[in-house]
């Protein structure tokens, strides 16, 4: 399935200079959301992942399918004063900015198998930070997944020490 | 399968007064995740949604699995800047503030029946803003789901004119 057909590409967004990526389209689409899904939790079942991990916001649209696709749990990463209960949290640079990340601290048990997912690799910083959480925890990251790969930016070097997996590269 | 014991409950979050239900347990639970999902599948399965809609972020986490585990799709409800494309946007007024949300103008077709799914119903300021936006765009809203339903604030009530399904009631 071509699953480029269903990106749009909107030049100067959020700013000029940025080509965004937009997966709306292939979310709206029945046939394209699933095949994607899907690709992904073949992945996730093959580095034995027993957990799912995403960052807010675009982390919960392919992560939580693909947990329920395989019976296991979603582990949310959110940004700061999200998460009700006790939580460690995690900052790093943006492209355009700083960020900050959250999990619960009992999000994750001593040697859970996680798989990272998100919309798009681009620098990488998202899921390094989300990495770092999920570490501190006790957690193995066994995988990271992608649905789009901004190769320019790099991500995939930063990201060097964990397996990478994605399905479209621009 | 009791679904309350997965929801945890935090006093005073996000500020003095409320009692915040906490859903990341049943989340971070394969089995409560699943049958979750399940039961609000079929309940979009029975009044004959062809696509779901879900409002930022918590609305992506059961939004999602719902539209893969039908083969349909999913349209994302964003805040103000996050969507790419052409939006038309809905304002309203929160428990504790205000809010503006936004859908892409192409997102719905005309006379598509639309499911529309979120954690928990509240007032329901945000279902209600919802609604609009998909009617607007010529959409016929057949249904709201949602895990949660905190009774006392009769968001049920709001949503009178549409049929609310509901799977726990605090």
């Amino acid at each position: 399935m071509d699953l480029k057909k269903y990106i749009a590409t909107i030049p100067d967004f959020p700013e000029e200079g940025i080509l965004f990526r937009d997966i709306t389209p292939l979310m709206e689409d029945g046939e394209a959301l699933h095949y994607t899904v899907k690709q992904l939790s073949n992945y996730a079942k093959k580095v034995g992942a027993d957990v799912i991990v995403g960052p807010e916001a675009r982390g919960f649209i392919f992560g939580t399918p693909i947990a329920f696709d395989l019976n296991i749990g979603f582990v949310p990463i959110r940004k700061p004063n999200k998460l009700p209960r006790e939580t460690i949290e995690q900052s790093y640079d943006l492209e355009y900015g700083k960020n900050t990340l959250c999990i619960h601290k009992d999000a994750i048990k001593k040697g859970q198998k996680v798989l990272i997912v998100d919309d798009l690799l681009a620098t990488g910083g998202t899921v390094e930070a989300t990495c770092k959480l999920v570490e501190s925890l006790g957690g193995e990251v066994v995988g990271t997944a992608f649905v789009i790969e901004l190769v320019d930016l790099k991500g995939r070097d930063r990201l060097g020490k964990y397996d990478v997996f994605t399905l479209l590269k621009y």
